[in-house]
């Protein structure tokens, strides 16, 4: 009932995680009905991005510049790499506000069934940048999930040779959890890594 | 920590009704991570339906004709005509299968607060619309709430000397509904509007 145009805008409004038919078709008439205005910026800030948008030639970052303002930022830490899998997990480091060295982003974790290998997570540039920088420890932080612990157990093979320190982020029980409803393989982990006081 | 083309495609994703701060960043990172087809399917439809879609010239729809599907269609009934105050009200009658008469939308409804006045929702165009052509029954289907229900009125005022039937869709309890949940005013009406047996 709708016309070919306001159908396609719903269709492509699903391509946004979370959003299903029914919010697609609220979001399509709000814009058309209450917001053109709204809905003009976001297609312009769309098309910038993706005209614009690339990695940082430095730590593979999305940014539009060469380098990102971290790794610009001559302030930080340049002995110590963390490395997550998303520009999403270093806003998380950073928020933490506990590390002030630079960071390395996969833009994914090894997943041989998707194609993605060493290659397409940039890890020849990482050894290079460990090898060529003054780095002395790299933190590798992927999702502690069975794919994260299998890029960082091939992270860790790789950069071994390279007699830097390797370290993984701690996994236990979460500040503030109660055991009552914390999973059981993190109880097992968080078992097996108990710290003697 | 973001660039700022990132930024402002997660503040303009806002825009969207239900997307909060955290949702834009999740839904922008995806699109640059993972999905740059569907941005740039998304990009591209929100361009066409700003530049492309209008109203309806005879119901005042949402369309990129001049005229809606609808009201193209011979098959409907032009004696009835249901007055609603959005395309997504057309849908639910529509979805509801038992009218099968031609449609108004007001795309909103009187709001003087906000300069929505009987031209800003094409009244004047109706008062035609019902004069010119072979209408005979109005059914006035704006929202149960107090705007819609003072455009009802406004409008049952406008149309009253034309010599139609007019109706408002009745309100009560809705199918299912159990009364101990069903809020005080509905039930009001309800009984008000009790119908003998
Ligand atoms: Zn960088
Ligand atoms: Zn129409």
């Amino acid at each position: 009932m709708f016309s070919p145009l306001i159908k396609e805008l719903m269709e492509s409004l699903r391509c946004l995680p979370g959003v299903g038919p029914k919010s697609a078709q609220k979001m399509a008439l709000y814009l058309l009905e209450r917001d053109s205005q709204g809905a003009d910026r976001l297609a312009n800030a769309l098309r910038d991005a993706l005209d614009k948008v690339g990695r940082c030639a430095t730590c593979r970052t999305l940014t539009e510049d060469t380098e990102c303002s971290i790794c610009l930022d001559q302030a930080r830490d340049g002995t110590r790499l963390c490395i997550v899998e998303t520009p999403a997990d270093v806003i998380a480091m950073e928020n933490a506000g506990s590390f002030d060295g630079r960071y390395f982003v996969l833009l994914g974790h090894l997943s041989p069934i998707d194609g993605i290998g060493p290659e397409e997570l940039g890890l020849d540039r990482l050894e290079n940048l460990v090898r060529n920088t003054d780095v002395e420890e790299v933190i590798i932080a992927t999702n502690s999930t069975i794919e994260g612990e299998a890029t960082s157990h091939y992270i860790s093979e790789l950069l071994k040779p390279l007699n830097i320190e390797l370290s993984r982020l701690a996994q236990g029980v979460p500040m503030g959890g109660e055991l009552e409803y914390v999973d059981g393989n993190t109880l097992a982990l968080a078992l097996k890594g108990r710290k003697k006081l």
